[in-house]
């Protein structure tokens, strides 16, 4: 990492509902694959986002992003899962597994549009899906 | 509190949907009071269930109830509600309202019968109900 | 504890710079007294303000009081604080001395009046302020 | 409580080593009673006390104990059992058996004097000692 | 990283006692180098392993590996530890110092044995052991 | 990393004001970038800073550093800003803005420093500064 590189990381909360059901597998299949993930309606988890964001420090800032733009982003990506079932009210996992893994899949491509779009200099380094304090997912 | 008396204090996570849907209001009046909680098929939370129980310290044992006591009945009153959506497969709440407040009273009553049952002279002293690290309910 | 009452609680986090300066001391007492808070230009602290609001579950809400309120009341107590110094730009504390015993009397006596004015048949059960994790002052 | 009356709080780690064994019981007994705790050589923690102590908010200072006088208390009394096999190294408990529950009465005593001897008008009002984050005991 | 790739990463607590001894050493140089973990019956603490799991995303689960395939290793390596002396009652460390690095180099070995033998494409990314929250040790 | 080498990380916090002035800018450009941070008399943080050091396992202490060492790095690096207001007892914050990553960047400084002089066999892999819980800075 060059000398006046930095990454800048942020967390926010959403809480959302989701189930385990993969189309092609019988309910057998389903059951034995995801157990007590395998329910009609679901359960549900507070899900902690922490987005890890990497470029130079700016002259004039000396910030690699403002805080507010990074909340925003934090934001527009969570906004649409938030208070949501992710089974039902999401497109994405209308047919989609929403796993933690695919869930973080879905994050990183949202947040990497922003990013792109908001400041193209900037790259998401890592990204964290916690579903509880115990258990997250990191890809990068 | 008498000098040999204490209480002893235990957490549980459980992982849970709900929405919030009160039968007697209108849907209007459903979306302003419950505002992003009144969807469909809801959302979810990792709760954390904290008991307090209280109760002499045990002249052999040294102990006013053993851990795994302790968390036989944690498991007992979370176990019907863990990776379950409250609303639907939970019958409670079929009819209640499942806010912070109803699930607290809910496993108060619960984890009585289990103490009753299982250690007349061991009372609970306070439940604490966690939505999130930042938002908890707390009866006596 | 009657059946139907809980009491609600709330966290939210604001960042203030400090320092200790009785006016009444000389500077020897002042250093002897404040220590490392005795300084010219003051250092601060992310605190932490928990309120634990008491009243009767709805009827209707099956809640205490609405989130969206108790988010509204935390956040009308703790603005006029937050990205300040206390010293130099809280009114209160140009003469007091910001000890978080002095804060939190002032904090609850801002949430008094604003439960007053909103909820007047809830009252504010206990309040804490954290200055770091491993040190607060609770009040009722 | 009083208007000008607060509970300030304070944490400590200390990390000690611990076995359960009721001189009484036979090695059944023993075996039976505390599980995996009844080991020849023991096992360790990371034990956290808080104490809460009660009084009025000095006019001078505006503090009800300076925090430096705090820490004292907090070192002088855990001190002795940090970094010590409770058991083996610390004379109260080659007879009593280091329960939690007995750790927690043992420390509330030396508390009480400390507080007895450097400020007689402070009043302990409670201490939780936890084993771990998810379990602790509470005495007043 | 490979898109479809992710790392999941999951924590499990365990309470064992140690003592630092380096056999080669003298009493003298044991108290220089280890201080107050030098003692004949050791001390403690609630060690917390965090194991971070490379890997494909399965095609057909979604996920990178089960989390009761997860919780099994976690528990398969951290059940001869737990709630043991490590000196006395584990063999690896009956010789070799239990300092948090060597018991880190030991529970790597551990894990790498248990995803070889169950989940060959899998792959161990990072090991970190928890001595407090405070404190560890990170190795890959 | 090489078997024998191994990260070992530490935390310490210090507890600072600041404010955010770029002297170059205008009043208009400052408030228009800083916000709330732009104030005359700051705000502060409880700042926690995370160093990780990493070097071969010493063959006779089995440690990578003795932990005193390590927290005399910390006390030494922190001291100086600790219960300081960065932009006014901070000779290196009377030019520079302390940003999150300037602060960290001076730290990364301050602890190689104390690492070539002590140990210069060792090296800081990472350093993480957290301004709270929710927003960090890491640089290597």
């Amino acid at each position: 990492m060059d000398t006046r590189t930095a990454v800048i990381a942020r967390r926010r909360l959403f809480s959302s509902a989701h189930l385990y059901d993969q189309k092609k597998f019988s309910r057998e299949e389903n059951l034995a694959t995801f157990g007590r993930c395998h329910t009609p309606h679901g359960h549900g988890h507070n899900y902690v986002l922490e987005i890890f964001v990497e470029g130079r420090i700016d002259e004039r800032t000396k910030m690699v992003i403002d805080l507010t733009d990074l909340d925003s982003i934090l934001l527009t990506v969570t906004d649409p899962l938030d208070h949501q079932h992710l089974n039902f009210d999401v497109a994405e996992f209308k047919e989609k597994v929403p796993t933690t893994e695919n869930i973080a899949l879905y994050l990183r491509e949202k947040v990497r549009i922003e990013l792109q779009t908001r400041h193209p200099s900037l790259k998401l380094k890592r990204l964290r899906l916690f579903e509880t304090d115990d258990l997250w997912v990191e890809i990068e």
